[in-house]
């Protein structure tokens, strides 16, 4: 289920912006500040995105879950896309001719030692092959250079109804 | 990012339908099987649904990480409606009218002991007070009787822009 | 962060058990029913467990999230072995010598259509190759019969300091 | 289940250490670099944590899903208290007297407004009351300043066995 609502929100009389009598005692949000490094750096032929384990990504075994890495290749490959100037919000409003969106069509992965909380991850991206309508992304999540896990993904870009369509030419150019 | 692509996908050579050579060593799979029991039953006033605790649920400190029961009780809450005939796609449709969807405003949640690996939880669902736009809702997480976890949640009906409405009277009569 | 706290929790004066006043309002928990397919079920040479969507399964595009798959196909990985006899819990607690685990080793994934809100996915698991310390297990998500996603998924059994071992002999006889 | 092996894993000749030829094509990892804001900032009174909104945070309503806010909460206590000098891991293995961790045992929330994919977020945490066994944090979720979630989470310290302890002193005195 979503959660809040939608702007504005201001004409509903027996819906109080405040119904909760604890949110009264929150003190005034800071100013939001600058983050340089949030959507990590792009490096020689790729992209690095840092990543810290938390509890969220553990699980009773005492590592890291392994559906956990998937979030984490997704964000790198998110950043790495991002810093090329392609936004996902972007591409689904039709900044690159129509609708258009990626989707992954499939992975190889492979585990080779466990993370665990409070570590400091890099994942690394970068272009594999590139064809008509699909890209290779090659993958590691590494920590302190030493690799934990690698992975090769193929995304294809898809169009408004989720069929498959043609790189646009803007994205292809951005990638190099 | 999304996964697979969109019926239909039948008319691009340069993507064939198996284009992972292990896809061909995958058996056929079994035929769709009937499951009376997976969206709980309802029971005098409420609904149960059994929540099995999977490796994703926990944590490094061996028991099920505390967000995972918000996912138990949406599930709880999603397939209570489902039993009255709310379906979530239905309401997107316009089922009640036009497009609707819940959203959650708020929650109190008390976490009083953990459950851990192997679990079979039991999330019980029962309607509190019915505003015009609001329902809350009383729940439960418990194992074998023992109660885990309480939660008290309100929803809210909103339109496709995400703005507050009443609630549908068919919905309404469906919660008596 | 863990939720809740162990068993007992009876001495503690500054701890009252219910210290949320709206836990005071909760009903009292309906008696544990019973849940006979809550494991799914053996099968020919396999397993299949259903599955349903819901919300936290999805990510913005409208469809499932990818990495949801895996989690999905988890369940059902865990459930095989449940109805095997193979527990987790019961294999870290050294019900098969002493303490083991499964780690996943490598995972090939092809996802070829998409899932969508409310339906009933099924995983059918099948074991695969079988070596020294390592199990390939073959997994398809289907939705009425049509594959969705294809997925081979190699396990290795691990000591409880991490490192692979043999397949305990009692596990390899109940996979056949 | 868990992924990956911990070290070492040198004396297995059947397991070799890239199984998967696709891991050959791998490029090497790029060196370890700095991020000197990973874990936020500490501020006049309470921290600050940017929070990037990725796919896997939303549903297929089209913005966040309620229970990712609950990662995001925990990604930020956890942060100030790492800030602090009280780490999970340190926490765990004794560095506060013996085992020690931290359990939500309440949290009531407020969702006022939805986030969405691509934006950045910033998480507040403020402490609240600290009483013998227990931390009240407050905490908010921002963007551009403006609120969209409010929390008041009761946080107790548990031993290695889950039962509540007294806050350490020398924890006590680093929340001032």
């Amino acid at each position: 289920m979503r959660a809040g609502r939608a702007d504005p929100f201001l004409n509903l009389p027996s819906l109080p912006s405040s119904p909760n009598p604890m949110a009264m005692t929150q003190p005034a949000p800071l100013p939001a500040a600058a983050w340089p490094d949030l959507a990590g750096r792009l490096v020689d032929g790729g992209h690095v995105l840092p990543v810290r384990v938390y509890y969220e990504d553990t699980d009773f075994s005492g590592v890291v879950y392994h559906a956990s890495y998937l979030r984490f290749l997704e964000r790198g490959r998110t950043d790495f896309l991002r810093l090329l100037g392609i936004g996902h919000a972007a591409m689904a409003a039709g900044a690159f001719g129509s609708a258009r969106a990626f989707a992954v069509r499939t992975m190889t992965l492979d585990f080779r030692r466990p993370a665990t909380i409070d570590d400091v991850l890099e994942v690394t991206t970068r272009r594999g092959d590139l064809s008509g309508a699909r890209i290779v992304l090659d993958q590691t999540v590494t920590r302190k250079g030493e690799v934990l896990v690698t992975a090769s993904v193929t995304v294809a870009v898809i169009d408004g109804a989720g069929r498959p369509c043609r790189l646009p030419a803007a994205i292809r150019e951005r990638f190099g």
